[in-house]
């Protein structure tokens, strides 16, 4: 398989894409203070970070405000109050999920919104819906990606015909996603080689978002880097669902373009994320979520054994074996 | 780059290396209980790892034994209250550090003793009293390796003329020793494919023996198994010196070959690797780790930090420039 760049220079297409509040909210319900979300998004700019997602635009029909924080609904006013009108070199994200969202409503024309990038969250039984959404915000004018989650459950066939379709649209990117922390490197440098090649002759992008159910977030993300794939989520602190995602003083320490930096993250990381680990948030590594993973499962079951603080990892593990 | 196997088949020529004691002695001085040890044993029998390392074979007039528990010195009968005569399939295993081993006292003949592998520990600059030491114990009748540390440190010239030298000489196997947890995975495969192609035309073995600095000690250590290299080191949960190693859980539920199983060591994480960490004993993937991993520096001004439980970060990492 052919790879690009080495180990000493650097590739200009990488893209950096910070979905600490996005996955991360996914732990505490989106509940960050405003001063949380601002360090984090002035440390981005100094670290060098090209694209910060701030959270999800979901229905407020589906979900109840009352139970999430903002950034599950990511209004236009409270991105603004963050980023004013984003006068940097940073862009700003926000996910969509399929069947979630009333992008009709909610997604209004780019030029009014400070948003950049809208990135839809599907999965592989529902790309026409996902491609409808990503035409619908092109036509709005903002850059797009498809994301297929939970590609470990996806077989060959499914994922060469869903890149197809998507790289007929008029989509930016298209990303991989190992939602249940499952795959192994081997693996992600095939579906990084399957997708580049898809995406390369459509002039498109490849991103990657990894979960560190199995300690590979890291490992498969650079892997992927090497084949080809530019687009690179990375949280803070791996901070994320479950086990976490690959962690971006992980990341921005092994990049070689001079315009990355880990040294804003170090501060980050003492002054903001060890008080949120303090007051009890909790995610990363930890057996249950390897155990998920091994076994290519969605993580819910062992989301709900740490939040039990259960320890029988035996009986968990031989409980799961009905879940296949 | 030549691999060897893929992700459904096995590879007969695995063997699986615990080095909890050993390496997780670094953790706490080698002080675990009879009780401790013998579970751990018993449950790497069930596991099916291959060989079991008690721990150093270190010399009792540099080292004093009111500071260290016993497996810093594993005497034989300590070994043998554990193991009986080991009438088992798992092998016991011992370290052995170059210049500080009284080896030609402390090492009987291996008809006298219960260990199978002695593994000498080396810097790349003492290859020849390594050789020294392997071509005595070898003489004594034991299994040996070299394990040249902090690889990470030398060139490829030095590599190749170590290997050369070890080669010849009559020692079973040599491993890949990332002290430092510094290296990546592509690094990891090219170093794997040249220690094998020495190896196998001298009818040796290759091992790795990774950290977990940057989270990439499971991924550095399935890549190694790729490209060849067949002792594979893990200790449960990780335990072991700073950022620790990898996990015996993520590569026992890895490998292919029906005699691994996780399922015995999911009891032992909860009812002897839990206890330990409500103890105080630490290790295990953290800031300073990973900061002194990508700068490929030793681990000790991070377990220094991490004694002192310091969080300023940032002052870390620029006082680290000072060492390189």
């Amino acid at each position: 398989m052919e790879t690009k760049g080495t180990l000493l220079s650097y590739r200009p297409d990488i893209r950096v894409v910070d979905a600490t509040i996005r996955d991360g909210g996914l732990v505490n319900d989106f509940r960050f203070t405003d001063e949380f979300v601002k360090k984090l998004y002035e440390t981005n700019i100094k670290a060098g970070v090209d694209y910060m997602e701030f959270g999800y635009k979901a229905s407020k029909e589906i979900f109840d405000t009352n139970e999430f924080g903002i950034w599950k609904f990511c209004d236009e006013e409270d991105i603004r109050r963050i980023v004013g009108d984003n006068d940097t070199d940073m862009k700003i994200a926000v996910m969509a999920d399929v069947g979630r969202t009333d992008y009709k409503k909610d997604i209004i024309d780019r030029a009014d919104s400070v948003i950049d990038l809208i990135r839809i969250a599907t999965y592989i039984n529902t790309i026409p819906a996902a491609i409808e959404m990503a035409e619908y915000c092109h036509e709005k004018g903002y850059e797009t990606t498809i994301n297929i989650m939970a590609v470990s459950n996806d077989n060959d066939a499914d994922i060469d015909e869903a890149l197809e379709l998507i790289c007929q649209s008029n989509v930016d990117g298209v990303y991989i996603v190992d939602s249940y922390g499952a795959i192994y490197p081997e693996q992600m440098r095939k579906l990084s080689e399957k997708y580049c090649r898809f995406a390369e002759k459509a002039g498109k992008f490849v991103g990657i978002h990894a979960h560190n159910n199995q300690q590979l977030a890291f490992a498969n993300t650079i892997e992927a880097l090497r084949m080809g794939v530019s687009y690179l989520d990375v949280t803070v602190n791996g901070m994320g669902r479950g086990a976490g995602n690959c962690s971006s003083e992980l990341l921005l320490g092994f990049l070689k373009n001079p315009k990355f930096s880990v040294i804003p993250l170090l501060d980050f990381l003492e002054k903001y994320m060890l008080p949120l680990k303090e007051q009890g948030v909790t995610w990363g590594y930890d057996i249950p979520y390897l155990l998920t993973g091994q076994l290519n499962q969605h993580p819910r079951t062992a989301i709900e054994a740490i939040k039990q603080k259960r320890t029988d990892y035996k009986k968990f593990y031989v409980d799961l074996y009905d879940y296949k």
